[in-house]
């Protein structure tokens, strides 16, 4: 294995170890094709063909990513919900891969960055970061295989963005309630950011959330908001056991 | 693996022997764990609560079996029509899992003789075939996972039911196309009726299709049309290399 890894690296170009990379830490484990993830960010102005002849662009990508998406939510309300009806998890699933919940996922991986167009992102259209993030789960099923895909769609989106509690409007707001929680447990806490960089809609967001002065948890987002709310999710969860204990 | 098996079917009562059976023909391998298919075939009439006091009835399973069909057919797709665009593979993915569709697979597999029921079977709406269908997929999902989820839909939905031509229209009637052929290549043809059993909606047809005297492909459906319809194309797929050089 080893020695096909360095075959494999020393014949990338630069470019390609660059992108391989950067993928590799936005997946968390090491693609196998990079073809897949290159076509899931090709915009269809390049006009690029396969060897058939076939066009090349992330919207065949998307179909696939979203039917991917859709199952893995779907087996993941059915194990989470055992009380829910079929009507109950439709809806959820719907609010789950909304087109606004599915952008905010695109654009706080930042997938723009990867893609290759002959228009200006500006003339991308507004639904360009969810439609990118749908095409890239795509690829990643096409490389990796089912099992692998609802592995990466578990940990880097269920786990941290979907919260059965907010989206049935049980929990408004993760960050009023653990202050909340602080002021009535005589807590001192502080968001503090830490990170504030790329520019117009690339920028991002890091805040580090202290409570008694000690880094309780930490998140990046593509607003001060998100990643405040984010942060205090994750501290939520933290010390779940004892706000519920309290409340 | 042997001696576990004599366990289990030594302490299976004689109504679990026989449910078993019949779903190891249907599906082609040994389910793990009945209750799933239990829960797939029990209309909510019947009341049944599990051991949380949460309902059972197939309609969540139908929920999880639509989504584990909608992504292997997307893939399917995907795979088969490198040229179609999403657009493309949308339509054709809801043709193929289509309500009509869907209820026809479920009469051919004549599921609801499985079926638990207080109400009869003339009250469960015209879509009880579809729903029952998917809900079986969710059942087999649960029980063995999306791997052999995705092989059971391959083997006996997609490879005997799913024809992109003539989905698209290009093939009207297989049968219309082989006698054409067989007259052409002046091959006697006979369409034998070997088997006509059930009753009312549960009636079935086996049909031969005798080649040149040989039988060359064998169908069973809800109609004689149909089973005719899907021996020719089982036919057709056998003799397709020479069909095409003749055509």
């Amino acid at each position: 294995m080893r020695i096909i890894k360095k075959i494999f690296s020393s014949s990338r170009s630069t470019e390609d170890g660059i992108f391989f990379d950067k993928l590799e830490k936005l997946l968390g484990f090491k693609p196998n094709n990079l073809n897949h993830y290159r076509k899931a960010f090709t915009h269809r102005s390049m006009n690029k063909m396969d060897e058939k002849g076939n066009a090349i662009s992330y919207e065949r990508l998307e179909f696939l990513g979203d039917a991917m998406l859709g199952s893995v939510i779907a087996a993941h309300l059915f194990n989470k919900v055992p009380n829910g009806d079929e009507g109950y998890l439709t809806k959820m699933r719907s609010k789950i891969v909304s087109r606004e919940h599915l952008n905010e996922l695109g654009k706080d991986f930042n997938l723009i960055q990867f893609v290759e167009s002959k228009v200006s992102p500006q003339h991308f259209g507004e639904n360009v970061h969810g439609n990118i993030f749908e095409a890239f789960i795509g690829a990643i099923y096409l490389d990796k295989g089912f099992v692998f895909c609802e592995k990466f769609i578990h940990k880097k989106i269920i786990k941290p963005y979907v919260d059965i509690d907010r989206l049935e409007g049980k929990v408004i707001s993760y960050k009023s309630l653990l202050i909340e929680w602080c002021q009535k447990e005589k807590k001192s806490f502080t968001y503090e950011i830490y990170d504030d960089n790329g520019t117009g809609s690339q920028k991002f967001f890091g805040v580090k959330l202290h409570i008694d002065n000690k880094v309780i948890a930490k998140a990046r987002a593509t607003s001060k908001k998100k990643a405040e709310e984010i942060a205090s999710k994750r501290a939520y969860f933290v010390f779940q056991q004892k706000i519920d204990n309290n409340s």
